[in-house]
């Protein structure tokens, strides 16, 4: 069975909105065992919304469209699909009674063209939208089904998750995908590759194996569609073996976990409390765990000392050492490490500073130097690295270096 | 003239990985008056490159495919494009230093299968990558230009923008687009378009209006085409001018920039410094705003104070309080505001204490629930909001509220 993303909205050509939709989906699908096989991102035109449908209508049995739904956008989905199936209209009442409900609890007025909302083709089953204004909608044409969905990604999300996958299921069984990934950390993927290639070119071709690069994370997926006797779950438990008795130490987690979703979880199952000094990483780690529900379980606090003065005042670093080392420096860290964790009274700590870019930087400590330390109440580790690329990946290395010492350290505590 | 994208990789179709590069793309074309009319994202075998090639030769006259480059991936890219022209192989000694400098510099041993990244097919002009081991081709095809590029974000846009689109400018010579974009705050999207109804319709063909909405925000966008007399430069004006004096304070700014740039900008115009005082947002204001270059010029720190002990120990706050009326209150948030002002000495301050969820509301501070406080030395303003959506959301519309009641104390002052 093929499956494929149309994302239609000149937003989305022209770089305007980064389509988050088709990358949430494919995933979502991907675990249910249902792969797309394409995604195609379009304008909001009728003639172009036509001829990709009967494009994709040749090749696929599944197709899921996001966007040109709404009050500003005329609605143009709505529309073309209505001529597509050469279907009348008709008003939804369930939706009449959502949209008042919804601008009730917002305490605005409903609108003119928020009741045309509730205006639907004849020949759609309706996804109702719980979160927004703009329902969703189900075709089915010669076994094939069609989903529109609006493009707002909480709205999309929601309708996609709970009303049309439920649908989905039940409309195209499929036997369950088995795939186990391996977070590898630090080894760069043309290395990871040339270690692991005689496991990779033993795989059998009903297991396959996919390098997932971010940064200095490399993913490695393995991939089986089960069979009855549960077997493929087995055969790709052992390669997986094989892949780790290679890689060792540099397997930081075996399921599809993120960098702090990895610590995150480690903290939590001990019990340990963490505060953060972020200098060049700007309150980005901080972000980046916070984003988390559940953070406050372990995270307290952090300082993110911009100025040499915030450092000096807030985490106790001495301002001397500003003239002698320079904030870029290990002991500086050090003390921002120590600092932090003490008067936030946690078990541990991440302290960072560096040059992120563009600007700042010497010969002595080019864009890209950054200084990572991580402490308990019994070791501080500080360390110097180079870091290369723009300032995001200076400040996404740096945020992925101190989470993976700070696992160290937790570890080995 | 029609410019696609086409988009290499099951990592991008599974979701594993969002495509930013195509966005880019889109926006960096579109700048260049070359419209995008579609973008592809299809799977890593020579069947769907070439059977998408054929497809995007009928109808543009310039693709660009971005991945399928690099080792692990086994060059699909390269091996495709060259059967598909039906041209030799060539060794690129650019190519080849440019890879032992790359390896050198690293400190890295330079492996056999980078050394294949030399090996590029006779008839394509190499685009060096100075940043990476894999060179972007550019190809020609009756009148037509096919640029492949790896799908490394950071190597792709230096290799466009720096080899690939010098080229294009020159083989396809454009008119310039003029195009002027409005950034309004706090207006609901079907209200907005309410409001400039009229203005809407009066639009000449030449010109056209685009909403773009994201958050609490929305871009207007009027584009048109300059004519040679440069007239449309001034017709777009007058338009803009009739939405302004209709939206009046709701536009926040009259160019395409985003919240943490328009008040960065401001705040870095008038030398004033800023401190923040961030709970539910957990780093993600002062993330923002660190995120772009120069922000020392203004930025000194933040707290980011997600326990109650830190509130009290590192701002402030009176622990009495927390008893009374709770962490997410207005005297809570108050004292977060001065207090971080007054302990990291700036002239502003944001401080923002809520529960973003998806745990953690009641009854009477339900999820969404999010105090703003914004202060100098002379004024604090501080409001009760309830933000709707899902974490991210709610941390999202937090952080644009918050720089908006901050701009507007900074031009009240």
């Amino acid at each position: 069975m093929k499956a494929e993303i149309i994302s239609i909205g000149d937003e989305l050509l022209l770089g305007q909105v980064v389509d988050t939709n088709s990358a949430w989906l494919g995933q979502l699908l991907f675990k249910n065992n249902i792969e797309v096989k394409s995604k195609t991102c379009i304008s909001d035109t009728e003639e172009d919304i036509i001829h990709q449908l009967e494009e994709s209508l040749k090749r696929s049995q599944l197709i899921i469209l996001t966007g040109g739904l709404g009050p500003t956008k005329d609605d143009i989905t709505k529309k073309t699909l209505a001529k597509f199936f050469n279907t009348g209209w008709r008003i939804d009442q369930g939706v009449v009674q959502q949209l008042e409900l919804f601008f009730e609890k917002r305490s605005r007025k409903m609108l003119e063209i928020n009741v045309m909302q509730a205006e639907l083709p004849e020949s759609c089953l309706t996804l109702y939208n719980e979160w927004g204004t703009a329902p969703g909608m189900w075709f089915e044409k010669e076994g094939a089904v069609i989903i529109s969905l609006p493009g707002v990604p909480y709205e999309m999300k929601r309708i996609f998750e709970l009303k049309a996958l439920p649908l989905i299921k039940e409309k195209f069984s499929q036997s369950p995908l088995y795939y186990k990934t391996m977070v590898t950390f630090n080894i760069p993927e043309s290395l990871l590759a040339l270690k692991i290639k005689e496991v990779e070119e033993s795989l059998p071709p009903t297991i396959k194996l996919a390098y997932l690069p971010n940064l200095n994370v490399v993913r490695l997926r393995l991939t089986g569609a089960s069979s009855h006797d549960g077997s493929i779950v087995d055969e790709i438990e052992i390669y997986a073996n094989k892949i780790k008795e290679i890689i060792k130490e540099g397997v930081i987690a075996e399921n599809d976990l993120t960098f702090p979703e990895i610590v995150s979880q480690l903290l939590i199952k001990h019990h340990y409390t963490l505060s953060i000094a972020e200098s060049c990483t700007g309150g980005f780690i901080s972000q980046q765990l916070t984003q988390l529900s559940g953070a406050s379980q372990f995270f307290v606090g952090s300082v993110v000392s911009y100025s040499n003065s915030v450092k000096h005042h807030q985490l106790g670093v001495e301002s001397i050492l500003f003239e002698t080392v320079g904030a870029v420096s290990e002991p500086v860290v050090e003390q921002m490490a120590n600092g932090v964790r003490e008067r936030l009274q946690t078990d541990f700590s991440i302290a960072v500073s560096g040059i992120a870019g563009p600007g700042g930087g010497s010969e002595e400590k080019p864009v890209g130097t950054v200084v990572i330390g991580v402490s308990s109440a019994q070791k501080t580790i500080v360390q110097t690295f180079h870091f290369i690329g723009d300032r995001s990946n200076v400040i996404g290395r740096s945020s992925n270096m101190a989470l993976a010492m700070l696992r160290e350290l937790v570890l080995s505590n």
